[in-house]
């Protein structure tokens, strides 16, 4: 590291989430209107704004100090927090620019972003799976316990779905017939029950109110240079969709998913994107199970798969019907009128997000749908095997 | 290649060329108004647009073959074809539609696209540097002369910019005082002479009327399923870029460029994605030659070096202020009103674009400029050396 | 898959494994000296020699077929099977040629060796991880129960391994203080404990002289083309080294490890390569918990930290001071003396394996030792924390 | 660069070459054995190996410092150059020892060797195409300008062959009917051409003895760790093989050759090594010219593919019939009796590797030979259709 992205680096962990801590705790109290940003703390505002500025000119000026892909992910983590920040206290607003008024942000994040491969803003990534601790504390906006619950079991459950996909893979590679099939499978089982679990503690553990007036607002959709990217969210890693994949309950080939996945694909680490690139030409494991000739090893591999099936399926329910239901759908409905275009600028309106999340709880819980294919059918198939 | 592959190939160098030939046979007869797309030879596009389907409906039911990557470059290059076309003849029209009613085409080019890293499209390098010909054909939209002259030349300057960039990061490789520098700076000058000779023979050879009326609306932006993506151009191959940055004469760090940059990125091969990213954290040799210490070497590189740099500006004079002045611009004046929305349908309004490109030129030219800073001064003091 | 490739890969599946398993039976039978080859079985093995031959011939006339790296791998696979089989049997004999005499066989292998980027003969993968089991039946030499056993269990011993050293560089992602850092850990505590009770099994199930005289021989060291390539070991995979190298207690820079690192290198699967690659560029746990200033962390993951190293170093143990030397060291005394040539020929004289393999016990163990520095001193200080 | 690096790159550019060149001059003045080294300059032999071991000791202590490919790149060609000298200065043996001792440099050799994916000691890359100059001097063992000559002419031959190499790449992916296949074949012929222009002038600029006695013994074989390795040649890039591949005068699953390629792999960068997979698998030009259906490209496209084989075949006649029998040949058969064990101690015995370099030149001549398939008779196929 430079002492220029240091320097840059020790704000960020520093005053940089003191400054939105405040800003926060100042949004919080305004009772009557909790998503009133406007007017409120404009020093805090400029200094955020300021000190940013100052310390990125700085390092644009010292030029290319190539140190690799792990320091260049880093730096971008770091500018895309500060725009994030930005966006959330509204000093920038896309749909009122055509192009980031944080130009030296925006150079250096286009930059970087072009240089290794991923979008030009922080990534899910640089909140959860590679985001350092130093003596005991993570990156965050704030020193809201809120953020770091959201932040921790966010963290836990993408590990623990990267767990299960990993194991999925190495099921494709010695065929759903081999007797340590049935083991990989039960370890792909196991680790969905840990995002299930962790999942839950979530939804204990986390503040809806909070979460929705003081976390949520910085993964807003904002510019980089001329273009809006929309915000992070937990879902931006491979092994959720190479679960899907692999499972055979989800198509590559059918247009409303792989859209999806094109969508997410710059989100991702580049070591993401190659393993989802992957599983996109592998075979999946239920059409496998299902074409093979009958024999001893088939009831034990369709019970082992269908188990796993379920307990994706199970997520994908407690995804949608809890997390997304009470931490989100259930507050938007209280915001004063006057907010709703702002939550809408982060992304596409509220009911077509929804009816989005609803399709893929569907695909992967195989329920049967009159508008879309599911494995639904499969499924049945699949159980029959074990008549 | 698969029977479907092959049978879809074989479609896309026979009937579908013979279709599109006709049907611009038919609107250049037109003479009052050769834009005039709508209403004309409907039975030869529905019949392009049904025979296309049925093909790819086979290919989509057969499922995933994966067969590598050049295998799947290659098919998506043949969806591509017919998307555009479908979009050439107004077929689809991507401000009349909010996602490409070619539902079978958009599925398999989104796989495709999102599993080898491009965009789900056709791109250059399928008209130009990756385009294999059989017995003599390359593939083609149509069977017009005009056509092949501007492919094949393109495909010339093309590689010609890629000798050129392929030494000089060789140049870097072996610091610019190394003596075999010399040579290999040589070696990129004749190569961009190579560049400026090809323009040159695709200006004379070049008809107006066939290019502007019958050929470029086949780079048109169209929907792959719900998002727009921008035509092909002769520019989406990475060596041009890496000659601008290893010169010197732009930079991965100014906003306009790396921005440019990042829209470019997916439009290339994986392999020139990864080259231009390389070229991205490389020191520039301009930089390299004015900050080194005197030697005996150093006005034999400022000579070779200044020389390099005057042949990549005139290039870029000669595209701006020939090929597309006179085969943009110009003829652009003259449609008839009612196209003119069509005409910036396909990106941005044509005086954004000029301005945009004039931009590049002076930026190669080391042309001084207020507005921007070109590196018109440190080729001042690279004269200055050779005093 | 071409006919001719899918042909070889049937005889492999089938008659090569007959064959196989009737001259084990017929050496085993032999009870004054189960590990005489010579003059038993000959027809069997001229078949054998013969059959496989004419295969690869037809491999060999058809040309190259390019169809990814798994269909590489897949038949470099059958090709060193067979190769390996022809040297058990000893049809060839590396100490009696210069050069292996199944010259098609090599020929092939060392094309698509190359190609692939791995040594010229079958590898731990092909056994095990990457063993693509057909309606129930995994690849094997023999239809032994005692071969299905070894593999099976080398398998879930390797996957473990693998599943350990993913959670580690998670770790290293989110650094040692990081709050999921312990659930990490965790993990792969777990996942070492899984070895264990693999390793257990293994040995519980493994009959000593079966394994000795009728499977081990098909892994010794043979010619392809002019060089001698040593037998695959179940340790060809990079997960171990990764969990050595992160947790501190083997250094890259150390030589007799990294001497070990770069011979294993191209026995493991390309990914592999990479991963250990990367893990070798990558700071350890140890070093990072020990340099880290205090805080109310710090316990926890030196306890946690403990935790692995102690598991990791328990199948380490249980590895040399159990299989090893129940399945190697005890056996071998029994050896006939006309065989030990033969013994040693596979590689180093038994008693420098030895020694190498009790270096590599004491390393992970974090045993202290006078003649070469382990994290003994290191483990003390960890210790020292949790007073 | 850490300061350690730095210290240790500035000593192997300057007190390195100026000890080396001593004891060059004081070898090249013993008149009645050139070639002999034992009890000349032992203090200045000590020196080089103190002042060198007291660098890397401090290298070492430092610890893994991960500055990307290029940093490890080119510590791996420092180190290399010092173990290089060392072995020269017959500071060590490899017939002598059983392992390098140079146990620091072996130590950090192994780990960057493995971590970069390339054997460990200094390779061809190091003194030519990727040897850095500061201030117009490239690294060098020695002052003497007959060691400047040959990297300088080496660095132009293996440049000119990577452009043939690179444009016959592009060939196969136009296809051998493309129109702009003639005029890439045209580049690579061109190149072909300056490879033996420049080859000439390396035979007529380098003086014999000097080469023979004093740049030439430091490219002999030694040991790092257990192994050894031996030395660079100028072949160890991969240009020169996708040609042979290419042109379809060499193949890839012929014993002899694939065993060439796969000695030489990790001889080579990594994106050489990849570049020779990837060519390993492409089809040849010659093939695919020969099985295409006749049309009006086809006679050009014969006459410059006979061309650019020409140009291959004269490069081979000349590198063997001039430069290595001039520079080799001849002199080794003036060589003191006693020394010629050492002579062949740096690889085969000088006959063994004559005749393996000529059926590598009959190969790329395509001449007729008894004892191997050459392209000779597809050859007389070629010139047939010219008729
Ligand atoms: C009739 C001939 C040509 C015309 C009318 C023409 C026109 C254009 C236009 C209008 C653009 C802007 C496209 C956009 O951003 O939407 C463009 C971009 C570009 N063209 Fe051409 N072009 C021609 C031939 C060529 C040739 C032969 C080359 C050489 C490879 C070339 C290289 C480029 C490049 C590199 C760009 C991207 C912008 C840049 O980096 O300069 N063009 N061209
Ligand atoms: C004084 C000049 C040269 C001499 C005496 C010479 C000698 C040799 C020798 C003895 C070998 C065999 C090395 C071994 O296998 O141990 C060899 C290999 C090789 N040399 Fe040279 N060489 C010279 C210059 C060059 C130049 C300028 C090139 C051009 C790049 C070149 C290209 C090669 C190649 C490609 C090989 C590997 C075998 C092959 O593919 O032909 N050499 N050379």
């Amino acid at each position: 590291m430079t002492q220029n992205t240091k320097a840059f680096d020790h704000w960020i962990r520093t005053d940089f989430v003191a400054i939105n801590t405040q800003l926060e705790t100042l949004y919080f109290e305004h009772h009557s209107d909790r998503a009133q940003v406007e007017g409120i703390g404009d020093d805090l505002k400029q200094q955020l704004l300021n000190d940013g500025r100052t310390l990125l000119a700085s390092l644009l000026a010292e030029g290319n100090t190539d140190e690799g892909f792990d320091a260049g992910f880093d730096l971008l983590g770091n500018i895309g927090f500060y725009m994030a920040a930005c966006r959330r206290h509204e000093l920038t607003e896309p749909s009122r620019e055509t192009k980031s008024p944080l130009v030296e942000a925006s150079a250096l994040a286009l930059q970087v972003g072009a240089s290794i491969g991923m979008i030009p803003r922080f990534s899910t990534a640089h909140l959860t799976t590679h985001n350092q601790a130093i003596n005991g504390r993570a990156k965050s906006f704030t020193h809201l316990p809120d953020e770091a619950i959201f932040n921790e079991f966010n963290t836990r459950s993408i590990l623990a779905y990267q767990e299960a996909s990993t194991a999925l893979i190495k099921v494709v590679d010695v065929g759903i017939s081999s007797p340590v099939a049935i083991d990989l499978l039960h370890t792909a089982g196991v680790a969905l029950k840990k995002v299930f679990d962790s999942n839950q503690q979530l939804n204990d553990q986390l503040d809806v109110d909070r979460f929705f007036y003081s976390v949520r607002p910085y993964y807003k959709s904002h510019r980089v240079g001329n273009n809006i990217y929309r915000g992070a969210n937990a879902g931006d890693f491979a092994g959720i969709n190479i679960i899907d994949l692999l499972l055979g309950l989800c198509r590559a080939d059918e247009s409303y998913y792989s859209q999806l996945l094109v969508d997410k694909m710059l989100y991702m680490m580049p070591d993401d994107q190659a393993a989802l690139r992957n599983a996109m030409r592998l075979p999946n494991l239920l059409d496998a199970l299902l074409s093979s000739p009958d024999g001893n090893w088939k009831a034990a591999a369709a019970t082992a798969l269908l188990k796993v099936c379920r307990a994706h399926g199970a997520t994908a329910e407690q995804h949608h019907n809890l997390l997304v239901e009470r931490f989100i759908r259930v507050p938007s409905q209280q915001l004063a009128a006057q907010h709703h275009q702002n939550l809408t600028a982060s992304g596409p309106p509220l009911p077509v997000l929804l009816a989005a999340l609803e399709k893929l709880r569907d695909l992967r819980c195989a329920s049967p749908r009159h508008d879309i294919v599911t494995a639904a059918a499969k499924m049945d198939q699949v159980k029959e095997l074990l008549r």
